[in-house]
């Protein structure tokens, strides 16, 4: 059986349903902080899914959680990576506390197999566009960010002292269906409470890769697959970027709003810690045979269509 | 003021002695977990110095100990690696914990300025030696590598969202008087048990850099002065390395013992999570116009005659 944490998140509901599909047993375990149960509703009826509402910083009750798993998929995190800016211990909490708990309830119950989202933060501002697994030395900017490599090293380290295989997976920003922040989230949102004005964080020349959620945890599955080392190290993105002008415009455009006067708080970044571009070089995912089905720029017209939808602006 | 954490321990207190020296008042924060008194004793009737009992999980403790601080000196740890194999919360509260409470005890009382004492250990088993600061991905194998590599993030994150100046030294292995733990200390302690019998962890051809203490902290304050940086990242060593089977030769003679028996355990590594060979890179240290005055085998033989004497083998 598969353990997913945060299985009822954005990104972990798209896993389970992946691995449903593939014919696995699934065990969820959230603590529905930003989790939803809605985005797992049509699983309701299927005995192999199973769902533990459970913070991860509970470690008895996750040691009970991983009894009967072979592979835990570690998602759960907290998503807003702009809190770290007022709340300092989110991070630390939610996301390298939370990650040694999930591997020491690992090491007890003798699970070996672990899958972890980390992500593009870990690289802060690199000097190398498009920056490879090899960049260092990673510093990250955002308090989110210093997390996820603390969780790469947890990892890293467990692994290198009582054995197992992990894939961490360094995810350049994904978006599509059930997206519950980032930008395209909140531009849509502030168009829903002033349908005349869209406020832009920074001089929106900021500038990231956009994956498809059903890419991202397709990419996750093909390499349990396809990588063969004890800790196997992957950037999961496109190959190319959008900026944040180009996302503003896009989301006007599929508004169907007119005279939306678009406007820029300025300066290079959002907020302290934002990464003004992060360009990931995905060579390394390519040679195992894995293409992404949407580059950036599509993938982001499909999920402004789709969450204009579920956020009901239109 | 300056502050150092850890400044009753090995390192720590050497550090103490080059600011009491270069004319700063001192304020060291310890638990004395591994700390000791007797290393202050000799600054006892000196006012420039002050002493507090306190230990890095204590965050209001803390927040108290940072008024009027200038500069803070992060070197407080669990100095034991091999500990990690068998209790795994230990690099990670004494670590990582311990480096969020300084960080967020700065943050409080506005203070800028940290070098943090990492290691070498955050690199993991680097297939590229000598290793330079730039090498990645970073995979440590120990959970104390871990918590340093998690340290570094924390530092970083919390320059690059609040501001401040951070010097990061990825330290060879230090060695020289006061010396608590590591493989000098251990072979002296063998053979003060039995004269007749040295048992090597490993094979012996593990392969390090040994840096001296005094070079060590002359090198902290030295990048102080003379790097530039918002995050200042260098390792801290010496360009070269010794073996443990050359290292077991020099302890033997200098001991004066004879017919002692020198046996192997075997395997490369002397445990699970022991890295067979780092050899840092330290061309970025010596761009600044700093030089150690030893070299590994020196700096050996000088530490095997201080702690004979100090351990009391003769």
């Amino acid at each position: 059986m598969d353990l997913v944490t945060g299985g009822a998140g954005f990104i972990g509901s798209h896993l389970v349903d992946a691995l449903v599909l593939s014919g696995k047993k699934v065990r969820i375990v959230d603590n529905f902080s930003s989790g939803r149960l809605e985005f797992l509703s049509h699983h309701d009826k299927n005995d192999n899914v199973e769902i533990i509402n459970c913070d991860l910083l509970d470690l008895e009750q996750l040691k009970e959680a991983m009894k009967g798993i072979s592979h835990v998929h570690h998602l759960a995190a907290n998503p807003d990576i702009r809190l770290g800016t007022e709340i300092t211990d989110t991070d630390l909490k939610q996301g390298t506390l939370a990650t040694y708990n999930v591997l020491e309830s690992m090491r007890i119950n003798d699970v070996k197999n672990i899958s972890f989202a980390s992500s593009s933060a870990i690289y802060g501002e690199a000097d190398e566009m498009p920056t490879t697994e090899k960049y260092g030395p990673n510093l990250p900017i955002s308090l989110y960010g210093a997390s996820k490599l603390a969780s790469e090293a947890l990892i890293s380290a467990w692994i290198g002292t009582f054995g197992g295989i992990g894939y961490i997976h360094r995810f350049a920003n994904i978006v599509g269906p059930r997206g519950t922040h980032g930008v395209i989230f909140d531009f849509i949102h502030k168009l829903k409470n002033n349908p005349n004005r869209l406020e832009v964080l920074g001089d929106g020349f900021q500038e990231k890769s956009y994956m498809s959620v059903r890419d991202c945890v397709d990419s996750m599955l093909h390499l349990i697959e396809n990588a063969n080392e004890s800790v196997n190290l992957y950037n999961l993105g496109t190959g190319d970027t959008c900026s944040v002008r180009r996302i503003a415009e896009i989301v006007v455009e599929e508004s169907g709003l007119e005279n939306v006067s678009v406007e820029y708080t300025g300066g290079k970044r959002g907020w302290a810690g934002d990464v003004p571009k992060t360009f990931l070089n995905v060579d390394k995912l390519l040679s195992t045979d894995f293409k992404p089905t949407r580059m950036s720029e599509e993938t982001i017209r499909d999920t402004v269509m789709q969450l204009i939808y579920e956020i009901g602006l239109k």
